[in-house]
Protein backbone atom coordinates (compact mmCIF):
# COMPACT_ATOMS: atom_id res chain seq x y z
CA UNK A 1 0.00 0.00 0.00
CA UNK A 2 0.78 3.68 -0.51
CA UNK A 3 1.74 6.18 2.28
CA UNK A 4 0.27 9.01 3.60
CA UNK A 5 2.50 11.36 5.47
CA UNK A 6 0.02 14.34 6.92
CA UNK A 7 1.63 17.93 7.17
CA UNK A 8 0.95 18.76 10.88
CA UNK A 9 2.82 21.97 11.17
CA UNK A 10 1.55 24.91 11.05
CA UNK A 11 3.06 27.06 8.53
CA UNK A 12 5.27 28.76 10.86
CA UNK A 13 7.54 26.72 13.05
CA UNK A 14 9.48 23.34 12.18
CA UNK A 15 7.71 21.97 9.85
CA UNK A 16 6.92 18.27 10.59
CA UNK A 17 4.47 15.16 9.63
CA UNK A 18 2.95 12.38 10.90
CA UNK A 19 5.13 9.23 11.01
CA UNK A 20 8.13 10.71 9.55
CA UNK A 21 11.24 11.15 12.22
CA UNK A 22 13.46 14.43 12.50
CA UNK A 23 17.09 14.05 13.13
CA UNK A 24 19.71 16.11 13.32
CA UNK A 25 21.79 17.53 9.74
CA UNK A 26 24.94 17.59 10.63
CA UNK A 27 26.96 15.31 8.23
CA UNK A 28 30.31 17.15 6.76
CA UNK A 29 30.24 19.73 8.71
CA UNK A 30 26.45 21.43 7.76
CA UNK A 31 25.77 24.39 10.77
CA UNK A 32 21.95 24.63 12.04
CA UNK A 33 20.37 21.55 10.19
CA UNK A 34 17.44 19.11 10.60
CA UNK A 35 16.25 15.91 8.23
CA UNK A 36 13.08 14.52 7.80
CA UNK A 37 12.91 11.85 5.59
CA UNK A 38 9.32 11.87 3.91
CA UNK A 39 9.16 9.12 1.23
CA UNK A 40 12.46 6.47 1.89
CA UNK A 41 13.02 3.06 2.18
CA UNK A 42 10.66 2.55 4.88
CA UNK A 43 7.53 3.88 2.98
CA UNK A 44 8.62 1.08 0.68
CA UNK A 45 10.42 3.53 -1.46
CA UNK A 46 13.27 1.86 -3.82
CA UNK A 47 13.40 4.49 -6.48
CA UNK A 48 14.00 7.62 -5.15
CA UNK A 49 13.99 9.29 -2.26
CA UNK A 50 12.64 12.71 -0.88
CA UNK A 51 13.36 14.52 2.01
CA UNK A 52 12.56 17.90 3.87
CA UNK A 53 15.95 20.22 5.03
CA UNK A 54 15.28 22.73 7.33
CA UNK A 55 18.43 25.43 7.85
CA UNK A 56 18.38 28.08 10.51
CA UNK A 57 19.44 31.78 9.41
CA UNK A 58 23.18 31.74 9.09
CA UNK A 59 23.55 27.63 9.14
CA UNK A 60 24.88 25.76 6.02
CA UNK A 61 24.67 22.48 4.55
CA UNK A 62 27.96 20.46 3.91
CA UNK A 63 30.12 21.33 0.76
CA UNK A 64 29.09 18.54 -0.94
CA UNK A 65 30.31 16.34 -4.20
CA UNK A 66 28.93 13.42 -5.01
CA UNK A 67 27.79 10.67 -7.72
CA UNK A 68 23.98 10.64 -6.81
CA UNK A 69 22.63 14.23 -8.33
CA UNK A 70 19.79 16.35 -6.43
CA UNK A 71 16.33 17.88 -7.29
CA UNK A 72 15.46 20.75 -5.07
CA UNK A 73 12.15 22.53 -4.09
CA UNK A 74 12.41 25.55 -1.57
CA UNK A 75 9.63 25.77 0.40
CA UNK A 76 10.24 28.93 2.65
CA UNK A 77 13.71 30.97 3.51
CA UNK A 78 15.66 32.50 1.01
CA UNK A 79 19.35 30.47 -0.26
CA UNK A 80 22.76 31.21 -1.51
CA UNK A 81 23.57 28.09 -3.43
CA UNK A 82 27.00 27.50 -4.89
CA UNK A 83 26.76 24.65 -7.71
CA UNK A 84 30.36 24.00 -9.22
CA UNK A 85 32.04 27.55 -9.18
CA UNK A 86 28.46 29.94 -9.61
CA UNK A 87 26.65 31.31 -6.85
CA UNK A 88 22.56 32.01 -7.30
CA UNK A 89 20.09 33.27 -4.84
CA UNK A 90 17.48 31.53 -4.79
CA UNK A 91 13.82 31.51 -2.50
CA UNK A 92 9.83 29.77 -1.81
CA UNK A 93 9.17 28.22 -5.12
CA UNK A 94 12.59 28.15 -6.84
CA UNK A 95 13.89 24.52 -8.48
CA UNK A 96 17.40 23.71 -8.00
CA UNK A 97 19.06 20.53 -10.39
CA UNK A 98 22.12 19.50 -9.17
CA UNK A 99 24.16 17.48 -11.16
CA UNK A 100 26.08 14.44 -11.17
CA UNK A 101 29.95 14.82 -9.18
CA UNK A 102 28.54 18.68 -9.15
CA UNK A 103 30.11 20.77 -5.92
CA UNK A 104 27.47 22.13 -4.25
CA UNK A 105 26.32 24.03 -0.96
CA UNK A 106 23.36 25.79 0.95
CA UNK A 107 23.57 28.45 2.71
CA UNK A 108 20.47 29.86 5.14
CA UNK A 109 20.45 33.42 3.95
CA UNK A 110 16.89 35.00 5.33
CA UNK A 111 15.41 36.21 8.31
CA UNK A 112 13.43 33.11 7.88
CA UNK A 113 14.53 29.79 8.46
CA UNK A 114 15.50 27.77 5.05
CA UNK A 115 13.42 24.68 4.45
CA UNK A 116 13.61 22.61 1.12
CA UNK A 117 12.51 19.14 -0.29
CA UNK A 118 15.86 18.03 -1.83
CA UNK A 119 14.78 14.54 -3.92
CA UNK A 120 17.64 11.70 -4.38
CA UNK A 121 17.80 8.25 -6.77
CA UNK A 122 19.02 5.19 -4.93
CA UNK A 123 22.06 4.53 -3.11
CA UNK B 1 26.11 22.56 -14.97
CA UNK B 2 23.17 22.37 -12.23
CA UNK B 3 20.18 24.95 -13.41
CA UNK B 4 17.58 27.02 -11.64
CA UNK B 5 14.03 27.54 -12.54
CA UNK B 6 13.26 30.48 -10.70
CA UNK B 7 9.71 30.51 -9.92
CA UNK B 8 8.13 33.50 -11.61
CA UNK B 9 4.15 33.20 -9.62
CA UNK B 10 2.34 35.16 -7.75
CA UNK B 11 1.49 32.83 -5.37
CA UNK B 12 -2.57 32.78 -6.02
CA UNK B 13 -2.29 32.07 -9.95
CA UNK B 14 -0.92 29.20 -12.11
CA UNK B 15 2.28 28.71 -10.74
CA UNK B 16 5.22 29.16 -13.38
CA UNK B 17 9.12 28.87 -13.62
CA UNK B 18 11.65 30.46 -15.69
CA UNK B 19 12.78 28.08 -18.91
CA UNK B 20 9.86 25.23 -17.94
CA UNK B 21 7.32 24.83 -20.47
CA UNK B 22 3.79 24.33 -19.72
CA UNK B 23 1.63 21.11 -21.48
CA UNK B 24 -1.84 20.40 -20.94
CA UNK B 25 -2.08 17.46 -19.00
CA UNK B 26 -4.93 15.72 -20.98
CA UNK B 27 -3.49 11.56 -20.77
CA UNK B 28 -5.90 9.18 -20.10
CA UNK B 29 -9.15 10.95 -19.51
CA UNK B 30 -7.56 13.64 -16.87
CA UNK B 31 -9.73 16.78 -16.55
CA UNK B 32 -8.82 20.29 -16.06
CA UNK B 33 -5.20 19.34 -15.64
CA UNK B 34 -1.91 21.22 -16.62
CA UNK B 35 1.67 19.60 -15.97
CA UNK B 36 4.99 21.28 -15.88
CA UNK B 37 8.44 18.85 -16.00
CA UNK B 38 10.09 21.52 -13.66
CA UNK B 39 13.41 19.00 -13.57
CA UNK B 40 13.84 16.15 -16.60
CA UNK B 41 15.72 14.76 -19.33
CA UNK B 42 16.26 18.55 -20.80
CA UNK B 43 18.08 19.50 -17.27
CA UNK B 44 20.26 16.71 -17.59
CA UNK B 45 18.60 14.64 -15.47
CA UNK B 46 18.65 10.88 -15.61
CA UNK B 47 17.84 9.10 -12.64
CA UNK B 48 14.73 10.99 -11.78
CA UNK B 49 12.13 13.83 -12.77
CA UNK B 50 10.26 16.29 -10.61
CA UNK B 51 6.61 17.59 -12.60
CA UNK B 52 4.35 20.25 -11.59
CA UNK B 53 0.46 19.10 -12.09
CA UNK B 54 -2.48 21.67 -11.31
CA UNK B 55 -5.77 20.80 -11.46
CA UNK B 56 -8.93 23.01 -11.43
CA UNK B 57 -11.52 22.51 -8.76
CA UNK B 58 -13.54 19.56 -10.19
CA UNK B 59 -10.86 17.80 -12.29
CA UNK B 60 -9.24 14.61 -12.26
CA UNK B 61 -6.24 12.87 -12.82
CA UNK B 62 -6.08 9.49 -15.25
CA UNK B 63 -7.02 6.53 -13.27
CA UNK B 64 -3.21 4.97 -13.52
CA UNK B 65 -2.01 1.63 -12.73
CA UNK B 66 2.00 1.10 -13.55
CA UNK B 67 4.93 0.04 -12.82
CA UNK B 68 6.75 3.25 -11.76
CA UNK B 69 6.19 4.79 -7.88
CA UNK B 70 5.03 8.44 -8.03
CA UNK B 71 6.35 10.94 -5.01
CA UNK B 72 4.15 13.67 -4.00
CA UNK B 73 4.13 17.01 -2.43
CA UNK B 74 0.78 18.55 -2.38
CA UNK B 75 1.62 22.42 -2.50
CA UNK B 76 -1.40 24.19 -2.50
CA UNK B 77 -5.46 22.99 -3.03
CA UNK B 78 -7.30 20.27 -2.02
CA UNK B 79 -7.56 16.49 -3.23
CA UNK B 80 -9.18 13.06 -2.77
CA UNK B 81 -6.67 10.38 -3.72
CA UNK B 82 -7.13 6.67 -4.45
CA UNK B 83 -4.67 4.70 -4.12
CA UNK B 84 -5.50 1.04 -4.05
CA UNK B 85 -9.50 0.77 -3.21
CA UNK B 86 -8.12 3.45 -0.08
CA UNK B 87 -9.34 7.03 -0.60
CA UNK B 88 -7.58 10.00 1.63
CA UNK B 89 -8.61 13.73 1.55
CA UNK B 90 -5.02 16.07 1.45
CA UNK B 91 -4.07 19.43 1.80
CA UNK B 92 -1.12 21.55 1.41
CA UNK B 93 2.23 20.26 2.88
CA UNK B 94 1.10 16.55 2.77
CA UNK B 95 3.10 13.82 1.40
CA UNK B 96 1.90 10.69 -0.65
CA UNK B 97 3.78 7.50 -1.75
CA UNK B 98 2.36 5.92 -4.71
CA UNK B 99 3.81 2.17 -4.97
CA UNK B 100 4.60 0.75 -7.92
CA UNK B 101 1.68 -1.36 -9.40
CA UNK B 102 -0.71 0.63 -7.32
CA UNK B 103 -3.67 2.01 -8.79
CA UNK B 104 -4.67 5.91 -8.15
CA UNK B 105 -6.30 8.83 -8.66
CA UNK B 106 -6.31 12.17 -7.42
CA UNK B 107 -9.29 14.69 -7.53
CA UNK B 108 -9.15 18.04 -7.47
CA UNK B 109 -11.67 19.13 -4.58
CA UNK B 110 -11.62 22.17 -3.12
CA UNK B 111 -12.34 25.85 -4.12
CA UNK B 112 -8.59 26.86 -5.04
CA UNK B 113 -7.26 25.12 -7.91
CA UNK B 114 -5.02 22.08 -7.10
CA UNK B 115 -1.07 22.01 -6.89
CA UNK B 116 1.04 19.25 -6.67
CA UNK B 117 5.00 18.17 -7.46
CA UNK B 118 5.24 14.77 -8.69
CA UNK B 119 8.45 13.08 -9.05
CA UNK B 120 8.89 9.87 -11.01
CA UNK B 121 11.98 6.96 -11.80
CA UNK B 122 13.23 7.21 -15.14
CA UNK B 123 11.34 5.82 -17.60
Amino acid sequence: MGVVHRYKGDGASEFDWENVEAGAYTRGGAVGGSMRVVIGPEDGAQNFAMRYFEITPGGQSSFDRHEHDHGVYILKGKARVLMGWEVHEVGPGDVVYIEPNEQHQFESIGEETLGFLCVVPPK
